[in-house]
């Protein structure tokens, strides 16, 4: 039998699928909810915990105490700024861990799972609960990319990419051979309805990992929600890294593409 | 006595900025307006003719009817999408010349100072006409960056160089190590209010030219409304590329920051 999950809940579909999957296998599970993140109702049922984003020894108290031994960071956190997060005596020595050099996301969040590592919790990647969330390659549903797209594709792969690299950010939009819009801090949906709000409609959402993520946490990720938000805006389909990043309940997220006209397609990406 | 200049006026402070000093010198000068673009009230005294920017045969023919020989491109043009410019013939012919490998703007700005100066102008850079809005190297006004600050500038200067180089915007802002926002198509005035928006204050808005630009056109300009944007969204200070941006009116962009609390840098870039 598999050790006792915790799962680290963040905003979105993601932790509530964890929890549906944990049920649905029998799984022990423990969910450790932050306040002004994780979504209420997609926890109220499970055994959980609510924390401060800044309480880590709390935290830490808790996971120990419901005698969870394997950790899952699932959905989206805001970064908080410093004030907000009125930091506790744990995460105080995280930032002192993690100093200056290490501040931006990759170096963030390689620093939790460190930490948590350390105090002798196994932490996995969402897709090691649920495989079937690893986005794979090819076309999901009815309607397919046409040749622009498939160039707008290319072209945003390699802005991604150069993106990752400095640890901005996933996601990129292209339009006919330009750059409409690239994500940093604001987070992919706001990325998409600024996007819409461009003259001109038509484009690619691309999302490709950061090179240089710990692959465990953080993978670029879409949904249902995103479809919608894609549709809204009125871009005409959505390209992930095959392998490398999330979709959450794909057989929804190709009912959602379908009945809007867009395409989904997984792209593998080399290098 | 140097020959009619031609203002190409699309929008923001520049254009009315070359007229003033055209009529300071008594340096003759025909401002064509664009539809959609210019802004009335900056060019109303002047001698000018409007078309819309898809009516690139007339245009050729009012700026050659008014005896201009030299050009410059001045101000802020919003991209249109191709149905909203409704080319004619002679813009065809242009996007003929452009194909669509160089449909970015580095491409589309190089091909059509290439197409006027086919056409017998000679196109000068802003900065030839009035050499005072090329922006210096060294802090501006009374508030200089801490060293914070200068780690962001640095930061933002390798995020825009690696974005440029893609030819995707000129512009981010950095805060604390962290990417808050890079400028696509939206725009400058876009990228700092959605910072801005974002929780916690301070950042630097960091402007460089794209390595690959035309040096005579888009060139990264700031100005008092960059300032007064970047003060209304809590950032602490604005960096551009000495040498290779646009500052219209330092006096006044000085002014402004000082009273805003604001520091304005010019930085060397090593190319």
């Amino acid at each position: 039998m598999p050790p006792k999950l915790g799962i680290l809940a963040g905003g979105g579909e993601l932790p509530a699928r964890l929890i549906a999957t944990c049920r649905a296998t029998g799984r022990a599970f423990f969910v450790l909810a932050f306040e002004g993140h994780t979504e209420a109702g997609a926890i109220a049922d499970a055994p959980h915990a609510w924390v401060r984003l800044g309480a880590a020894g709390k935290g830490l108290k808790l996971l120990k105490e419901a005698g969870v031994e394997e950790l899952v960071l699932a959905g989206r956190f805001k970064r908080p700024t410093l004030s907000a997060l009125r930091p506790d005596r744990r995460a105080v020595r995280l930032f002192t861990r993690l100093g200056r050099a290490a501040f931006g996301d990759d170096g963030l969040l390689s620093t939790v799972v460190a930490e948590l590592e350390d105090e002798g919790f196994h932490v996995v990647g969402p897709d090691s609960i649920v495989a079937d969330f690893l986005a794979p390659a090819g076309v999901y549903g009815r309607i397919a990319p046409d040749d622009q797209a498939r160039l707008d594709i290319e072209h945003g792969v390699d802005v991604a990419a150069a993106l990752g690299r400095l640890d901005v950010g996933h996601a990129v939009v292209v339009r006919q051979g330009v750059v409409l819009g690239v994500e940093a801090a604001e987070g992919t949906d706001a990325l998409i309805r600024r996007c819409g709000g461009l003259e001109g409609s038509g484009g690619v959402l691309v999302k490709v990992k950061k090179p240089k993520q710990e692959r465990r946490v953080d993978l670029p990720t879409i949904g249902v929600d995103t479809v919608k938000a894609a549709a809204q805006a009125g871009l005409d389909g959505i390209a992930v890294e095959a392998g490398e990043s999330l979709v959450i309940d794909r057989a929804k997220v190709v009912e959602a593409a379908d009945e809007a006209g867009l395409f989904v397609v997984g792209v593998a990406v080399s290098g």
